[in-house]
C-alpha cells in the first residue's frame, strides 16, 4: 500500500440522536507533518461510549450535535507526516486516544493523563474512532509486533488502566489483590495485576460469564457477591488478614465499602469506577487507624509501550474477552448488543475496514 | 543526681472514676536491663487523654480500673538499665510514648506504629505519665538538648503526627497546603510543614486564638471558617487552582469534605483527625478523576530525632502553645480546664516534679 | 516428633583451620522464650563460606578459633520457646540467617539489614548451620508448603538478595534488566527479575554450564562474555537503546564497567556483588549526563515470605541450580568441591540430618 | 510598552574564536505562535560559557562557527505569541535556557532534561543569551514577582540545580549534607538545601570568599579543605556518623572521593560536577556493604516555580553572589574577568540592555 491509495472520502458510524446511529461518507481527514492516519481496522466499545449513545452526557461533557463513538482502537499506518520518522506505511499499531498539549505543568511533571487541554478520542467536542481513517499524533501511537491482533491491540487501552493502577497503587511482586467488578476494565486489570507478579489476585463480580473470563484472565480466586460475603471471603483467602491492595472498578458505592473492608493494616486501595451519585460514605476511622492509602484513577498515562510487551509475551490472552464482532455498517447493531446483554457480552468489537 | 536518691515511693495521679482524679503513693517502677526510668518533668494533657476521661473509652480501648492519663512526655534519666549505654543519670529526655515489639511484619517494614502489639502510654491496659518517675525501653527515649524546655520536648509527640502526616503525604518544598483545625494537632502541624518548606500554609478553625496560634507557629494564611467560604477561600489564595496538600487533624466531617475540595489536580490529603461518626461521604469522581492520594495518618513512626532537631532549631516557637500550666497535685484542675475552656486553652501541661 | 526426642549431643561440621573440617559431637543449643530449635535439614553453600575456608577472613570478619560455616539453610521445627504461638514441633521452614537488633534506628527505619548489631549466621563470631540443630529467633523462620523441598528452602537465600535488588533498583514489569554473573546469586537474580515481570531478562558469564541454567531460571537472552562483546550485545537486543536496569553480582570490575555503560538514558544500576579491589574506576560524566541511579545492596531485608511465595508458585524451579548433595559426614569434600569445580558446580547442599 | 517599540535590530555579543567577544548588530528575531519575544536584562556567567570560551568544546558539543554564549538569564517580556495566554508585554520573567520535545519517552515521564531533541541556550548548535532580545517558547518563560531582581531571577538556572539534586537525592527536611565545592552551583545548592530543610548542612572549598558566601547562603558548617581533613571533619561534625547526603558538584575526583566517604551507612549521593577525566575510581565495597544510593545529576526538570518561590519568599538571597557586573558592550571583559579571577569572582553578571 502506498500513500496514493489514501481515498477522499470514508465511511463514518455518526450518531446525531441518542441511540441512533447513521452510517456516512465524509472526509479522510488531512495529517500535519508530526501526525500519522491510520486505517482503522478495530474499535472495542467502552462503557463511556455506551453512556454517551444512551444519555449523550458525561459529568460536564455534553455531546452537542452530529458525534463519532469509539476511542480503544489500533490499525495500519496509511500515510505518514513529513516530520515523522519512526513510522512507514502499513506498520501495524495501537492507539493511545488522548492527545495531550506537551506544555503544561501536568505534562512535564510526568502525570499527563492530568493535562486540562487533552483531546481525547470520542469525549465531546472530539470525535472518535468508529471510521475508517483516523489521524493521530505521532508519539500518541505505538507499534505491535505481528503476531498480536488488532483486537489485542485495541484492548491496550482498557489494560493501559489496570497498568496505571498497579502503578499509582504500588502494587507489589508476590503480594495480594482484589479487583472489585469483572466488566472489560476489570478484566484487563486483573491481567495487569499478573504482569505485576500479584501473587493472589482475588476478582468479584455477579456475572458467571464474567467470573469465569477472569480465571482465564489469572485470576487466583473469583467471588460471585450474590453468593458470598465479599469481606469475610477475601479474609478466609487471605489467612484472616485482608489483601494488601484492592481496585475497585465497577463505580459501585457497595463494592468501594467492600474493597476498603478487605484491606489489610496499611493496604492500598485504587479507585477506578465512577460510581453515578458522586458522594459514597467511606469509612474514615478505619482509613486512619489503618494508615490506608487510596488513589484516585483517571485513564492513564506512560502504559502503552508497557501494555503492548504484556499482551506481546504471550503470557495472557486477552483476545478470550472478544465475545461479539461487527463491521462498521453494523455498529448500531454493536452498540445495541453491548448496551443490552452485558451479562452476554464481555468486548464487542467494530470492524471499520471489515471483519477479521 | 545518682540511682541511690530513687526513692521507693512515688505520686501518681490516678482515675479510678470518669472525671474523679485522686493522687496516690504508688511504687516507683523497677527497670529491666533495656530501660532507662525518667523523673517525669512535663506532661502536655491530649485530646485522647481527655476522651478517656469524660468517657472511660476510645473505639475498642476501654478503661477497665485505675488509670493512669498523659503520653506527653519529658524529663530526665533517674536511673540506666544494664545494657543501656547511651544514657546517663541527669540527661534531658524526650520521651516517644509507643513502644512496639521489633519483631512483627510491620516492625520490620520501618512502620512500627501499626505494630500490633505496641504498648502505648494511656491507652488501656498501659498507664501513662501523670507520675513522678516513668520507665521506657531506652530506644525510645532521646536526648534533647539543654537550651530545649521540657514543655517543648513533650510537644514532640503531638509534633510528631505531624511529621509523619507531612512524610505520609509527600509534603513538597516550595508547595502549599491546608491544615483544617488548629488544636494542639493542627498547631503543630503547621510546625511540621514550615519545618519541611511548604510556601504556602492556610491554616483553619473557628477558634480566634487558634488562629493566632496558627501564625506564631508559621500560618502563612488563616480562615475562621465561619466567617469564610474555606473552599472559596483557598482556591483564592492559590489563585484558583487549589493546594497541592490538605491535611484534617479535628476529625470534623465538613472539614474533611473541605479539604478534598480544596485540593488542585493530582493533590495529595491526609486524615489525621477521628471523626466521632465513622462513615463521612466523600466526592468519589472528584477523587478519582483529579486522582487524588489519600493517606491514613495513624501516630508515626521515626519522627523524634527529627522533630527534636526542628524544636532545636529556634525556627519553631513552640512554647507559645504552652497556655496553662499545673502541679501533679492539681491534675484534675489541669483536665477539667483542658475539658472546658477549649476556647482558651491551647495546651495544657502537668509537672509531675513542680512547676518549672 | 516431640521434644522429648531432640538428642542432648549433634554433630557439628567445625573448621580449626584453613580448609581443615572435622566432624564433631557438641551440645544441641538451649533455646530462649522467643526463640525455636531446627532440626537443619538442607545447607547450601555460598561463596562466603568458600572465602571463609579459603581465606579465614572477609575484610574485617575474621575467623578466630574454631568456627562452623553455612547460612543458607532449612529443616523442620523440633522446639518451641514458650513465647513463640506460630510454629509447632514438625513444621517445615526456611531460616532468615541475620538476627538484628529491632531498637536501632535502621531496624526502625525497616532496613535492618544494615543493623550494626546484627548477628549473622557463619559470620565471626557467630557458628553457621552445619550443624544438626539451630536455635534461632521464632521471627527469623519462617513456615514453607509441602511441596517446597528443603533445598529449594535453602534457596531462599541468594534468591532475597535478587529480590532485594529488584527492590532496592526499582524494577519495573515490562522493563528490560541485564544481570552480570551467572553464580547462584546471579541466578537466583534472574528468577528474581522474572517474579518482578521484567520482560527482558539478560544472562552473562564465562561458564556455559551457568548460562544454560540462566536460561532455565527465566533469562530471554544470554552472553558468554568470552565470545560477545557485552555492551554491543545488550545494546542491540534493546534495539540501541541499552537497558532499564542492570545488576552486577559477581564482583568483577570489568563485568561493573559494562553494567554500567550498558544502560539506557535514566537507567537504574545495582552493586551486589564485592570486588576483591575496593577502588573501581567507574565513568562519572555518563553517570550524570544520563542521570544513572546506581543502588548499593547488603543483604537484603523483609524479603522472605515473598521469595517464598515466588518458589512455591511453580513458576521458577530453582531445584536445578542443585548440582551436588553431601552428607554433614562429607563437608569437607562438599566445600572442596564447590571451591575447585566451579565450573561443574552451581548450588553444592550439605544435608546435616541425611541426604534427601 | 507596546510591540511596536521593538527595533527591528539588536546587539548581540557574538564568539567568532576562542576568547574574542564582537558586539554585533543582528535582527530580532521573530516569534512563533507559542513563543514569547523577551527584552534580556541580566544574564549570568557559568562555567560551562567559560569552557565553551577558553576551550570551544564541551565533550561531544562542538562550537561551529559564529556563536552567541549565555544561558543564566531573565528579562522583560517584550512581545507575545498568538496563542499565549499567560504573558502580556511588560511583564517580569526568569528563563529555562532548555527546551524540549515534549513528545519523546523522556519528556512524557517527567523528565524532560533527559529529552534528546532538547535545544538549549549556549550549547551549540544553539546561541544563547548574551543578545538584546530572546525569543523562547513561552513554556519555558516563568513570571516573577516584582521585589525579585533580575540577577536573582538568572540565578534561578544554577539553583535548580541544586532543586533537582535535592529533589532526585530525596534530601530530608531536618537531614545532615555535605556539599563539595562553593562555586555558584554549590553555592545556590546550599540556597537549596536550606529551603529543603537541611539541618545541618557543610560546605567544603579552598577559597575563603566562597565558604564565607557559602555561610550567607545557609551552610551551618565550613570546611576549607586545604586547612582540614574532610571525610575527618564530617564525622565530627556528625558525631561520628557521617552525613545522611553528600553532593559533589566541583567535578573534583577526589571530592567525589569524599563525598562518598562522608556519607552514613545508608546514605545518598549526588553527582553535579562533570570531572574533566572520564573514570574516577569509586569504593565498590562501601557502596555496597552500606547500601549507598548515588544518582547522577543533569541539569533539571520541574524545578523554575520552586525556585522562584523559594527566592521570593525572602529566606535566601542570592543577590550575595553578585560580585561582578559589565554591560553587554563589554562582554569580552566579564568573561576574561570570570575566567582569570575564580578566586575574586563568585558570579559575574552581563547586563544587555544596560546595567540595572
Amino acid at each position: 500500500m502506498t500513500q496514493a491509495q489514501i481515498p477522499a472520502m470514508m465511511k463514518a458510524a455518526v450518531m446525531h440522536e441518542l441511540r441512533q446511529i447513521t452510517i456516512e461518507e465524509v472526509p479522510v481527514p488531512e495529517i500535519g507533518p508530526n501526525e500519522v492516519l491510520i486505517r482503522v481496522m478495530a474499535v472495542g466499545i467502552c462503557g463511556s461510549d455506551l453512556h454517551y449513545y444512551d444519555h449523550g452526557r458525561i459529568g460536564s461533557y455534553v455531546v452537542d450535535g452530529p458525534f463519532v463513538l469509539g476511542h480503544e482502537c489500533a490499525g495500519e499506518i496509511a500515510a505518514v507526516g513529513a516530520e515523522v520518522a519512526k513510522f512507514k506505511v502499513g506498520d501495524r499499531v495501537a492507539i493511545e486516544p488522548g492527545v495531550t498539549c506537551g506544555t503544561c505543568e501536568m505534562c512535564k511533571a510526568g502525570r499527563y493523563n492530568l493535562c486540562p487541554k487533552v483531546e481525547f478520542l470520542a469525549t465531546p467536542p472530539y470525535d472518535g474512532a468508529f471510521v475508517q481513517y483516523l489521524k493521530m499524533r505521532a508519539d500518541f501511537v505505538f507499534p505491535i509486533p505481528d503476531h498480536l491482533s488488532y483486537e489485542e491491540a485495541a484492548l491496550v487501552e482498557p489494560f493501559s488502566v489496570g497498568i496505571h493502577a498497579a502503578s499509582r497503587s504500588k502494587l507489589q511482586p508476590g503480594s495480594s489483590l482484589a479487583i472489585m467488578g469483572m466488566g472489560p476494565v476489570g478484566l484487563m486489570a486483573v491481567a495487569a495485576a499478573k504482569a505485576y507478579g500479584a501473587s493472589t489476585i482475588i476478582a468479584t463480580d455477579l456475572e458467571p460469564l464474567r467470573l469465569e473470563a477472569a480465571r482465564k484472565m489469572g485470576a487466583t480466586h473469583v467471588i460471585n457477591v450474590l453468593e458470598q460475603d465479599v469481606v469475610g471471603a477475601i479474609k478466609s483467602i487471605t489467612g484472616g488478614a485482608g489483601v494488601d491492595t484492592a481496585w475497585e472498578t465497577a463505580g459501585n458505592p457497595q463494592a468501594l465499602q467492600s474493597a476498603l473492608s478487605s484491606l489489610r493494616r496499611g493496604g492500598k486501595m485504587a479507585i477506578v469506577g465512577l460510581p453515578a451519585q458522586a458522594d459514597i460514605p467511606l469509612n474514615i476511622p478505619f482509613i486512619a487507624d489503618n494508615e490506608v492509602d487510596i488513589y484516585g484513577i483517571f485513564r492513564y498515562a506512560n502504559t502503552y509501550p508497557k501494555g503492548i510487551e504484556f499482551l506481546s509475551s504471550g503470557q495472557i490472552d486477552a483476545s478470550v474477552l472478544v465475545t461479539d464482532k461487527f463491521p462498521l455498517a453494523q455498529t448500531y447493531e454493536a452498540l445495541e448488543r453491548a448496551l443490552n446483554y452485558k451479562s452476554e457480552c464481555l468486548k464487542v468489537v467494530v470492524y471499520p475496514n471489515g471483519l477479521l
